[in-house]
């Protein structure tokens, strides 16, 4: 009889796999959810958790539901999805995240080093830019609800609200970890002497000690 | 005078390029934006246009602002911004879908064979699922608006609309082209012959020959 | 004399090496065994086991040599050397496996999520095909021994015996871990609820049932 | 009615990207057959040969199927299934060849800068192996029908026949085309001139005069 | 005899590749010299001249022989070996450039969005520094000759002349085309609305317009 | 107060991290310094040391300021700042060693297995040349101070000293560990037998004894 004697494939890697090696984890690749805890990073990512204690809750990720903590100086709320708070994404080469711009709101210049971001308006709308490091060339659009917009990996880029609602955004990474290196606070929010600031933006020795004072720096 | 006689870096590049190899081009890789009419695919992305040709509007795209075309048998409508409705995707790694599920609709049993998706609910409320290969295990949750679930690249999934209206989703993809596999439409909208598919499925030949009228097959 | 003072290169790079970080360790990676006893795998494959402890041994393997375990429904032994059966493979991007096909056998519809498989065939004669995810176009050729075939990563493919002697396939994959979604296990060999498979596929309920009996699944 | 109304997704999909680009081109990535005859390679392999011109055809290859020709110094027949040979190949990270060695006969030593070699031995007996560079350790086995073994990429190994019979191998390469150094080759088989080769390689002056006579070189 | 009947490998795999497709080209992949003028640049970089017209010329560049053009501002002269300089880089992950920082000189704040900076030192003594993205921390050093530092692929980094005579630098970069944002060119340098700039870094209006004016921007 | 209020994103990434996972690390990608103590290497590096413990020194490394330990057959220096002298360099695509050449001195025939050379000649004058494995052509060149030459991956290549003075030369890498095959050590420097040498490569028995007893191989 088929049945009785049947044996599926899964079991059968697994006896195979004993066999030859006593192992006692069985992990796979369909996924590799990070192991935060253990503390593992490499060069392609995290170690992954053992399979077994894997389950649909892991997949699940609710951070994006609502706005993120409000920044200030910004005036823009963000969220993020991305490695360390969505473990599932380890290995799988995407990420995402909300901001909320409100009026008069702005995600100023950053770069995110390690991946480019896909844009998708869910509300309000808002004017987006990157420069492009070839020719210093300025591709900006306003967007509204529902468009798209892209952001080469590397290059600086910024939106600001240009409406009177809240302007919401979600952005798709191809990265499970993107990074974020905002200009102000690379420049201004921690202890690279003054001077050196200077030397190296040719900015006014007063400019740099006025935006190291809004945005908490030493120095 | 400093600004007098001050050399831009762009400038200098192209300066120092001809006269090493007199080229014609000035290509970039800051993006490679797909030459879609001349035609060249290779296995990591389109040629590119050249970057002089290519202004802000092809960064942008608006195909997922409203529901993409109806699909019948599964009462859902897609629209895709992959890099062949959108050639600025190529070579960076990313795209994104959008579904419109009506009530009683889903999007059914597929794998995208080259991209894991991140989905996001835009609307509604969706079961959606996938199944691991290594052991069969399925992985399941029911998702509401602003929920996040992942999609490994290459397993088996499907969504559908548990509510009364009409669920949406964005979905984003870790690859410009991540390829779509529909089941049915594999097993019975070609011209794989029914016994074919018997032998390869363990389906009874009659509910093959059924779901081959159903889906537009033949053989 | 040249001889007496001459030092060997790869004793020079330990000293170096000790005189700059007193590691205990002395990776290379002309190869990485993987350490499945220890169990950390990465989305780049799993740990190496260190170097001094790796022998010829580790990178033969013998699995491959006779038919695998008999799977009954399929009519089909299957053997693998998959980095799990064969650790060396970590790292290499290269895996095999070895496919007997009985008269009247069949390796049902299936992909391999990770990887790419170039079959070659060993004895006897097979039909073999994959379907495009693109097109749905069928690609399916009749093989005899010596014969090599192709299914690109991804999509689903078949092979079954068209002869009346065991036909023998050597498979090769483009990952020491392509993955195995067996269709006929992922729909019908799990606790996958029976209303969600009809959802999923259009197939009747009771086809359903009776392939759920079959295949050992439930719900 | 259904199926009336019913619109498969590949037809949708055309037809979305006619109203996108008017691209009169339709590829895909399920698979990128090279176009040889084109002439456009690029470091990620060839420009791709329009889908709709390809058929099962392409992913057949039958050069495998007996011994190559015969090469006199080593008494080994080789027969390449690499991208050149088998274009289907292209971007799809695996190959094959097939040695038939003699009684007698060697496969020399020899690299493959792009590639791990996995030998599976089809008839016969062999000794293979292969020298780490990380510690000149030598790992050597003599192998039998249905033993695999394991040449890690770009390292020097060889396999001599050590039985009365043709042992004959089957290998599989993690690349489409992982190239071939043969040592003896590229040593003796050109135009280095000789005062160059006793430099780099510390051999004798006349040994070096005979092997270039033996191998075709000059200089 | 066998030197008589001795075939060579190479002339050997010309002969198979002709049999099977009568290509006109036979490339290869030890290398992949960019053909800029045929101008097709694809993601994984450009399309390559037939290997027959390549020369040993080729391989080599002596673009870094001497300093670069000077550029005023920064006091700094730049010369480059990236892909377009030196098109046998093509797809082979490398490439370099050298900076003559004079007395009070400096190589700005800038990024390469594309690759990972390993700078030598060759003369004279420079303060070196980038800034994480994850913590805003400085990384800085003061280097002096036969010094290595290195500058993580996308982070913004800077270096400037701490002495009296001239520093020069050799940088090679993870990259064939690693780019360059220069923060002050990408700011201050093109058309972006100085209300755009000033909302994007909150620098003051009156320091963007002299900063615009000293870097040749507009807006 | 716009400063009393603002939150800083670094740290706001840390607050939601905490709430999701209770992870006690925060690693980043910015860099992923290599733990060598820790012993854990991967197919893409080794595992990272906390970013915590990591400061400015780490990217710093000092070994190439002299030359390396005299290699006496060879009259030639050699200094590594691979991964495992410079553990910093860790999945950044990068690396660097040093020779100094005494006259009559050589870099004999050599490949390194994992990554492409792009040398710049910092002193004297050397000969330079590669093989190709495609058409066994010879590529070489003599060069002089403030010339590139490039050795593209796993071919054999060599320089020599042409001069009277030393002549120095700075190596960069395109992998963090490329490795290092010198053809003597490899033929003449282990426990291959000599049957076996003699079998690969052609050489007379007494040629390979003689090279056996210089390089300090056995058997």
């Amino acid at each position: 009889m088929a049945t009785r004697t049947m044996v599926l494939l899964p079991v059968l890697l697994s006896i195979v796999l004993l066999s030859v090696s006593t192992a006692t984890t069985a992990l796979t690749q369909d996924f590799c959810v990070a192991d935060l805890l253990r503390g593992g990073d490499t060069p392609a990512g995290y170690i992954c958790r053992p399979p077994a204690t894997v389950t649909a809750a892991d997949f699940y990720n609710g951070g994006l539901a609502k706005p993120g903590i409000l920044i200030e100086p910004f005036n823009t709320s963000l969220a993020s999805a991305f490695v360390k708070q969505y473990p599932a994404l380890n290995g799988l080469g995407i990420s995402a995240s909300r901001v909320d711009i409100l009026p008069g709101g702005v995600v100023p210049l950053h770069t995110h080093p390690a991946g480019t971001e896909l844009l998708y308006v869910l509300e309000g709308t808002m004017k987006a830019g990157f420069i492009s490091s070839n020719s210093n060339k300025v591709y900006t659009k306003v967007l509204s609800k529902g468009d798209l917009y892209l952001f080469p990996q590397g290059l600086l880029h910024f939106q600001y609200n240009t409406g009177d609602t809240t302007a919401v955004g979600f952005a798709a990474y191809s990265s499970p970890d993107p990074g974020l290196q905002i200009l102000d606070s690379a420049l201004f929010g921690n202890n690279l002497p003054t001077p050196d600031v200077v030397k190296g933006t040719f900015l006014a020795e007063a400019e740099v000690r006025k935006l190291k004072a809004r945005f908490g720096g030493s120095g």
